[in-house]
């Protein structure tokens, strides 16, 4: 019998992933760029437990057994076992039991998957004792795990072989390369029902005009100047590339038959308000990126943190809630403030926004060794 | 003294015009193409008078008097004037006296300059007899205005030549080719501070990777395409082209740095009911476009006219107001429907749409000679 428990984090990208060269290896048609974020606030958690007494491979999902029978997981396994070391023997024969969850809403559509296939394909690799890279691995999960195997800037090179051999991450600059750097993620409210990031960018593939310009030329540019601007630590070249990006992949998305919408009128009045408060302030002091969803993520310098967050707090106000239920991740001083009137911005009903979590750039994934923290009994089931 | 009273229609784009290669010639960087909406419901009235006792030049719109020393309202004068009739003789000496009104709300956003644009050019050039085409008059009042000169399905050529003469205005069919079509426009409320139009298109050509792509390969590809299907009166075709080259203009708005947005939430609930519909029928039975704003202009045949509005009155219900201040236009039968249902479309709050006007295609500016229709009185002053 044997136990790993690992936690993994959540990337969020400012070159963005969207649309596959191939749907079953899952390989890009250009490069992406994400920071990884602190596993302090937001991550996913794994416990991966082998024993020659377990009938058949289980897997619990926030504390709800699925089905084991998922194309993308046993891809990912079947990955791994083939890289696993010579020493694990019958380690091999034995069934799985694994038990997953995320400190964070599943349904908040924060990069859920990403966090999710990197913690199983890290312990996985752990459990078997895979050597070297296993982000190629963590990719046939999800395509965006790849960028959560590793800490701090981390680019998912397209690669260009057929296998997708070379279609793996690689760390540009580690965490503490930008300590300065905070990550704000506004949860927004939303009740429609979304296309997925999968059919979405397979929709994308097949008729946008825009996508292969942008695949081709656009990303392929802007990915050397965003890698020139983290190594540099310009902020101001950083935040205008971010939001260009987030902006394309929107229009992007836009330019697909039929096409999909992920920001809605909330999302609209952030990306408002972030640009009326560049351009009082003279030059980039924040950038928004919006994935597959409405939630913005701020990308800004600690010194503005206090000052954007009060003007959030104005702009759109917590509904009466616990003031600790609306501020999570780093604690938050929340002042208030008068730039609402200034920036001639309009004041958004209360819970417009659910929460908002500061956060920073992280380390990668982690096994987490102490048996307390492992999500299944020595009986290999859930504890919760 | 000289009197003469046109009225003018407003058109809306299928192809659509974004982005100048000249901003002071108002000359596009791509070919655009419209239908002009019958002057029964919505258009711009204007009276122009001179005389040899007018003092100054004077100008009223919608009620207000507003300055003559316009840019835009010169360039139209002084090139209707260099074209003048050799017999015009001592009336080009003469001081004008303009007065010019909308039918529907100038703040709704439906392409009241073009109609009023060209309605000033058509009255100017019936005053001063000029002989042959003025749509490339009407351009250099705002752009789309040129194809409000033709009834019909109107093509603006972009041209070629660094004067602009070539810039004008065609016929691709009479109103009558097409009678079944209908067009409903959907009002939507919004106290958004949009981006002017003109601001806008700047920005896109200043920024967006998208638009050039846009305006050389794929507009002039579209453009033979639509005129096929609107030739052939193929509504399946000329339905997806419509909206999906509405979604590339507002792609290429979200492309632009800052980014423009025009559409919000109710205007995507729109879109998201279009397309349901059509699934649901199995085929393009509606099309919508929206053009620098939130309201929707539905395109589709009379057959599906009370179905769709029987849809929209329960998707978008109307404030309890009067039925015929929501409805307006060619009379509207509302059935009750079940289809929100069906389609599994969220109910909207009302008040959403502000009112729902159905209009055909129609002809093009026309001169109303009986006195009564003036807006002007004998002594040069607006009747109201």
């Amino acid at each position: 019998m044997k136990t790993v428990t690992c936690i993994a984090p959540v990337n969020i990208a400012v070159i963005k992933y969207w649309g596959k060269r191939d749907e079953d290896l899952i390989l890009p048609i250009n490069d992406s760029l994400s920071s990884t974020l602190s596993t302090d606030y937001m991550c996913s958690k794994t416990t991966i437990m082998v024993s020659p007494t377990f009938k058949e491979n289980r897997f619990w999902l926030n504390n709800k057994e699925v089905t084991f029978d998922s194309e993308r997981l046993n891809n990912c396994l079947n990955e791994v076992k083939r890289r696993a070391s010579p020493t694990c023997g019958e380690l091999l024969q034995w069934k799985l039991h694994i038990c997953s969850e995320n400190n964070f809403p599943t349904a908040a559509g924060l990069a859920s998957s990403a966090a999710g296939y990197a913690c199983l394909v890290y312990a996985l690799a752990a459990l078997y004792r895979v050597e070297g890279d296993i982000s190629g691995i963590a990719r046939r999960g999800s395509g965006s795990a790849c960028r959560s195997i590793y800490g701090g800037w981390v680019r998912w090179n397209k690669g260009t072989l057929p296998s997708g051999e070379d279609s793996i991450a690689t760390q540009v600059a580690p965490a503490s390369h930008w300590p300065e750097m905070r990550i704000i993620v506004l949860v927004v409210s939303d009740d429609k029902k979304k296309t997925s990031s999968t059919s979405g960018m397979k929709r994308s593939v097949e008729t946008s005009e825009f996508l292969k310009d942008r695949a081709e030329k656009v990303v392929p540019r802007r990915t050397d100047e965003m890698i020139e601007a983290i190594k540099s630590k310009n902020f101001e070249a950083f935040a205008q590339l971010t939001m260009q990006d987030s902006n394309q992949f929107h229009s992007v998305c836009l330019d697909t038959y039929p096409p999909c919408f992920y920001m809605n009128d909330v999302s609209r009045a952030i990306i408002e308000m972030v640009h009326a408060y560049n351009e009082y302030k003279g030059s980039n002091k924040v950038a928004y990126t919006f994935d597959a969803g409405p939630n913005a993520c701020l990308y800004l310098l600690e010194d503005h943190v206090e000052e954007i967050v009060a003007l959030i707090n104005e702009i759109f106000p917590p509904l009466a809630v616990d003031a600790t239920e609306y501020f999570r991740g780093y604690p938050i001083h929340v002042n208030s403030s008068k730039l609402q009137e200034v920036l001639q911005l309009k004041k958004h009903t209360p819970g417009c926004l659910k929460y908002i979590i500061q956060t920073k750039v992280g380390d990668g994934p982690s096994i987490l060794s102490n048996s307390s923290e492992h999500l299944l009994t020595e009986n290999g089931l859930p504890k919760k």
